[in-house]
C-alpha cells in the first residue's frame, strides 16, 4: 500500500492530502446490519469480516475454479481465508485487490498485500486486532458522520432506536426500500402485501406504505431506495391498478403489461410522497438476477449470480417527466448497473432540475460491477462533461461490510487524480474554489442533498 | 489559459504549433445567423454574446439550481452574466469551462478564468472590447475561410447574397436543411408543405425541393443537412408515399410505419439529388427532443431539454446500401448523438466507399453533448482504428455563437495530443507525411470533400 | 519500430522483456490454410503475403478511395503493393500501421515504416528474403508451439495428417466449425446437409456431426468454433426440430422463430458433445455480414463488408444456463464483435464457473475490428475488473496470414503496459507471482485450458 496510490501527479496529491482526505464520510446507501451496530458486534476472524456475505469475493473465487466448499460451503473460516489468499495474485487490476490492501492498511496497519505467502501472518495479525475492534470502532475510526441503512417498510426500526438511544455519535438512519411492494411479478408478493397490513385496494396500499414512510421519517429516514430490474413506464388508471392488485392477491398471474402499469402507478405515488416529505429517492436498475438456476436452487439469491441487464432505463424519461409535470419530482439519484448508460442517463438527468437544488436529479456513483477505478473514472469524467461536477453527491459504499469505508478513500483518490490531471494538462486552473469543490463532492453536497445539515 | 493546454508531450506541441495552429478554418456546419453577418452585428455585452441563445450554458445553470429568471427570464444581462459566473467553479472538466477560457483569451486577451471574483472585471473588459468587435471581425480574426450556415429550403437566401456582394472575404454559404419536409409526424408539417408550394403528390414534393436545392446551389450551397431522431428505413412504393402524403395534408394521422415509408422515400430522393449535384449530405441523429413537457410548454424547443436517444442508427445500413446500389450515394457525414455508436457506425461507414473520394461515408466529429475532450478523443481514436484517420474532414462548430471558432483550436489540440502520444509511445514514427496529414484533417480534407478547392 | 513500443514505463518494460517476450505461442484460433503448411508454401512477393486475402487492408484501401482494380482487381502484385504503400501515411493509429511495422521488423529486419518513399526498397528487400522464407519457417521463428486451424466438419483433415507425419515440430490441429450446419436460414444449407451424409432427422444430424467431431478429435482437435450473427435461444422440442429440419431440406422457408428453435437445439446438442469430450467451445457473434449488396454481388463474402451487429448476445444467458443445468457446459470462450459488450458479457461469464477450471466461461480477446491497442486495453482492463485477469487465456491471431504472429507481441506489450502502469500508480505491488501471471496469460493458461499440457 503506497500512500500516493492513484495520485499520479503533484496537483492530485495536493488536492487529496490537503482537502479530500480531511473530510468526514456520509455513507448514504449501504446494506450493513443495524442489529450488528446495535450489539456492537466483534468478528472472530478476518474470514468472517471479509468473506461472510461478500459475493464480490465469492464470485472471483469461483472464477478461479475454487471448490464451492471453500466459498459458501462447510470448510472452516481459516480454510476459506487461505483459499481466498490463494487467488489474490490473479486479481491484478480487480478492485478486490485494492480494497483488501486498503482495508489491511487502514484497519490493521498491514502493508504487505495478501498472497499465499503472507496469508498465515495476516490471519494471525488481523485475528489479534479483531479481538478488540468492534463494528462501532470501525465506523468511528473511518470518520463516518452518518449512515443510511436499507430497510423494508415493515421493519420495526427497533435497532435504529437502540443505536440512537445508546449515544453512538454516528447517525444511523433507516432508508425506506419498498421493492417487495413494487415487485408484483415476483414470488412472495402476496405474502408480503399481507404482511404489510389489511390491504384491499391500490389506495389502501399507497396509504399503508405512506404511513410506514412517515414512521421511518420519525425515526430519522432521509432516503428511499427503489431497486428494479428496469425502470418501467406505462399509462394507467387507478381502477386498472386496483384490478391488477386484486388479481395478484387472488393468485392470478400478472402480465408484463399489467405489471408495468401497477409498478408505474406505485412509483408515481411513492415518489410523490418522497417529494412532499423532501426524501431523496435512489433508483437502482439494470440488473438481471439469479441467472444460474442450478446455483440459485442450491444457495439462493445475492450469492454472486446477478449480471448487468439490457436496456434498463427505458421508462426513465416519461417517469421523470410525469413527476415533474405533477410538481412532485423528488430529489433523485439514479444508478444503472450498465456502465454504457453513463452518457445517456446524464443527459436525461440534466433535463429535470429544480431552483435552489444542485443536480436535483443526478446520476449516482459507479455501482457494483463498475465500482472500480476505471468505472469511477468514467462516471466522474462523464458527470463532469455532461453535468456540473461540483454538484455531485459523490461516493457511497453500497456494502455489507464494516471495513469497506476505505472505498471512500479510493473514490477520493480517483476524483483528485482526475482534477489534478486536468490541472497538469492546463485544462483547468486551480483557484480558491478548487478545494471547496473537492470538499463539496466528498461531503458537503451529500450533507445538503439529504438534509443532514439541519 | 495555458499555451500548452492539452498538449502533454513534446511531439504534440510540435505538431500543434508547427502545423495545426497555422491552418485556416472551414466551418462546414453551424447555426449562426446570416442576417447578423449581413448587418455585421455588434453585441452590447458579453452576456448577449455568450448567453443569448446558448442552451449548453442554460442547462448547466439549471443543473446548479439557478432560478430560470436568470437563465431565460427577465433578469438583466448583467444579472444573468453574474449568475453564470457563480456556477463556473462547479464546471471543472466541462467543455464550457474550457470554451470560456479560450474565448476570453483569443477574443479579449483575458488570461484569468471566469469566477465570481473575476466576473465584474471581465464584464467591464469584454464590454469595452465588444464596442468595436463586430461579428465579421470575430470571423476574420479566427481565420475562417468558409462557413456553411443551416437554412430552410424556403429561405430566400437574401442575406447570403448581401454578404457575398459586400465583398466579405469569408465565404458564407447556405446549407440545405429539409427537416421540416421530412418530419411528417411533427406538428406544423401541413403548414410547412403549403409554404413550400402547391404540392399535391409525392413527385411534386420532390421536384419542388429539388428546385429549391438548385436555387441553393446557385447561391453557393455545397452541403445539405438532415436532422432526425433516428435513421428510418422501410420498403415503400411511390404510390404508397403519395397516399401517405395526401392523408397527412388532409389532416389524417400518420402511423409510425407510414411515416417511416414516407421518410425513407424522401431521403432516398433527396440523397439521390445530392449525389447527382455533388452536394455533401450530413445526417444528424440520435436525439430525443423536448423531454421536459413543463419546460417545453413554458419556453419551447432548443432550450436545453433534448437528450441522447436510443438506437438511432437502425436504418442506416439499408439506407446506405440502397443508395449505393442505385449508384446514388452522396458523400455523407453521419453524426449520432450517442457516443456508444462510434465503433458500430465507423464499421458501417467503411463498407460504403467510392473510388477517388476519401472516406465517402464518414463519421462526423464528436457532436453536441460529446463535443468534449474525452468525446473528441474517443471519436478520433475510434476513427483512427476503424477507418483511416488521414481521411477525416475534422472539426465543425455546430454553434450559434460567433465566438466558438476556438472549438477548432480545442479539437486541434486534442488531435495533436493523440498523434503526439502515439509518437511518444513508439507506436508511430513521424515522417514527412505527418504534418501534411495534420493539415489535411484540420483543413485540406474538408476543402476537398466539400468541393471548396475549386 | 521502437523496441520500447507501447511500454511506457520501467515496470512495463521489465515485465515484457523478462517474462512475456520469452514465452512461446499457442495460436488457438486462426484461419490459415493447413494445405499451405503441408506444402510449406513460399510467397513470390510481399503483396501475396500481405494483400492476398487480407480484407482488413482492402477495407482501408477502399476508405482511402483506391480503385478496386488495385485491391481485388487485375492490377499486378507490385501495383497493388504500391497502392497500399500510398495509403500508409493516412493510417496513423490504425493497427495495420503497427502490424506492418512489426512484421517488417520481425520477419525482414526492416526498421523504416512503409510509405510511398520506402515502398520500392521494401518491395525489393522483402522479395529477396521471401525467396527462402517458407510458411513453416515463419511459424517456427515466431515460437509457435501449437496452431488450431478452422475446419468444416466435412473436411478430410488430410493436410493435418500430412503435417503431423512430416515431423513439423509445431502442432497443427484441426478445429471443428459446424457453422454451415447451424445456419438453417442461409443459402446452401440443404446442399451442405446432403454433403454431410444421409440425414433424415434431427437425431441423424446430431449423430453425424458427433461422429465427425470424434474423427476430428482422433486427429488432434481440442477446440470447436461456432460463428453466429447473434446468439439465439428459444425453447424447443426434438419433434419441432425434426419438422423444421425436414421442411428446410424440402425447400420450405424457415421462419426466424423456427430457425431459433433449430439453432438452439443444435447448439445445445453440440455443446453437450464438446463438454463430454473436454473440447473448448469458442463462440464468435455480433456480426452483420455483406451489408454492401453491390460489392457482394461483385466479389462475394469475406471481402471487407461485414460490420458490428446490434444486440448479439441476447440468448447467451439462457443458453449457458441450460447447459449448466444439464451438467453439460463446455469450457467456453465468447467473442462479441461489439466492444460495448465487454462489461455485460464479462458479468455473465462470471456466473458460470467450474470447480478446478479457471474461468470456465470467459470472454475472448478483443476481436477483429477491436483488435487494436485501445480495443485490447479495454478488454484487458474490463477482464481484470469484472473477472480475474490471471485466468485469461490471452491472445490468438484469428488471422489468414502467416506473418501475423507478431500480434501476440502487440498483445503482450499492451498487457505488460497495463500491469506496469498499475504498479507505477501504486495500485498493485509486484511480487513473485507477477511474472508467473504474465507467463500464464501469454501461454500457460491456454495450454491448460485447451488440454495441450498433456
Amino acid at each position: 500500500m503506497n500512500e500516493n496510490m492513484l495520485l499520479t501527479n503533484e496537483a492530485a496529491r495536493h488536492l487529496y492530502f490537503d482537502f479530500a482526505s480531511k473530510m468526514p464520510i456520509i455513507d448514504y446507501h449501504c446494506h450493513i446490519s443495524p442489529a450488528e451496530i446495535a450489539e456492537d458486534k466483534r468478528f472472530d476472524n478476518i474470514a468472517q469480516a471479509w468473506l461472510g456475505g461478500d459475493h464480490y469475493k465469492w464470485r472471483q473465487m469461483r472464477v478461479c475454479g475454487v471448490d464451492e466448499r471453500y466459498i459458501t460451503g462447510d470448510a472452516s473460516d481459516k480454510e476459506k481465508f487461505l483459499a481466498f489468499a490463494e487467488i489474490m495474485p490473479r486479481l491484478i487490476g480487480n478492485p478486490i485487490y485494492t480494497w483488501c490492501a486498503l482495508e489491511l492498511k487502514r484497519f490493521f496497519g498491514i502493508d504487505e498485500p495478501l498472497s499465499p505467502e503472507t496469508a498465515e501472518d495476516i490471519w494471525t495479525k488481523t485475528g489479534e486486532i479483531l479481538k478488540t475492534l468492534s463494528v462501532r470502532q470501525m465506523i468511528t475510526m473511518s470518520g463516518v458522520k452518518a449512515i443510511c441503512t436499507t430497510d423494508d417498510p415493515t421493519d420495526s426500526l427497533e435497532y435504529h432506536r437502540i443505536i440512537r438511544s445508546s449515544g453512538f455519535e454516528t447517525k444511523v438512519l433507516p432508508a425506506f426500500r419498498p421493492d417487495k411492494a413494487i415487485a408484483i411479478d415476483k414470488a412472495g408478493f402476496t405474502d408480503y402485501i399481507k404482511k404489510l397490513g389489511n390491504i384491499s385496494s391500490f389506495a389502501d396500499l399507497v396509504s399503508t406504505l405512506t404511513a410506514r414512510l412517515d414512521f421511518f421519517i420519525e425515526n430519522g429516514c432521509v432516503a428511499a431506495d427503489c431497486g428494479m430490474d428496469y425502470v418501467p413506464f406505462a399509462e394507467y388508471t387507478e381502477d386498472e391498478c386496483d384490478a391488477i392488485l386484486r388479481d395478484a392477491l387472488n393468485g392470478k398471474a400478472v402480465t408484463k403489461e399489467q405489471g408495468d402499469k401497477y409498478k408505474t402507478a406505485l412509483l408515481i405515488a411513492l415518489c410523490s410522497a418522497f417529494s412532499e416529505r423532501h426524501i431523496v429517492c435512489e433508483i437502482h436498475c439494470g440488473v438481471t438476477r439469479n441467472i444460474n438456476s442450478r446455483m440459485f436452487a442450491s444457495i439462493g439469491a445475492d450469492t454472486g449470480f446477478d449480471v448487468i441487464g439490457a436496456s434498463s432505463i427505458v421508462g426513465i424519461i416519461p417517469l421523470l417527466n410525469k413527476l415533474d409535470s405533477m410538481g412532485k419530482l423528488p430529489k433523485t439519484i439514479i444508478y444503472s448497473l450498465d456502465p454504457r448508460d453513463n452518457e445517456r442517463l446524464l443527459s436525461i438527468c440534466g433535463a429535470f432540475t429544480g431552483k435552489g437544488t444542485m443536480a436535483k436529479v443526478q446520476q449516482g456513483s459507479a455501482w457494483w460491477f463498475s465500482d472500480t477505478r476505471r468505472g469511477m473514472e468514467n462516471q466522474i469524467k462523464a458527470y463532469s462533461e455532461f453535468s456540473a461536477l461540483g454538484t455531485f453527491v459523490g461516493m457511497l459504499t453500497d456494502s455489507r461490510s464494516f471495513l469497506s469505508y476505505t472505498r471512500h478513500e479510493y473514490f477520493r483518490r480517483v476524483l483528485c487524480n482526475y482534477i489534478g490531471t486536468l490541472i497538469e494538462n492546463g485544462e483547468y486552473v486551480e483557484d480558491t474554489h478548487t478545494g471547496e469543490m473537492i470538499a463539496d463532492i466528498c461531503y458537503n453536497n451529500a450533507e445538503k442533498f439529504f438534509g443532514l445539515d439541519k
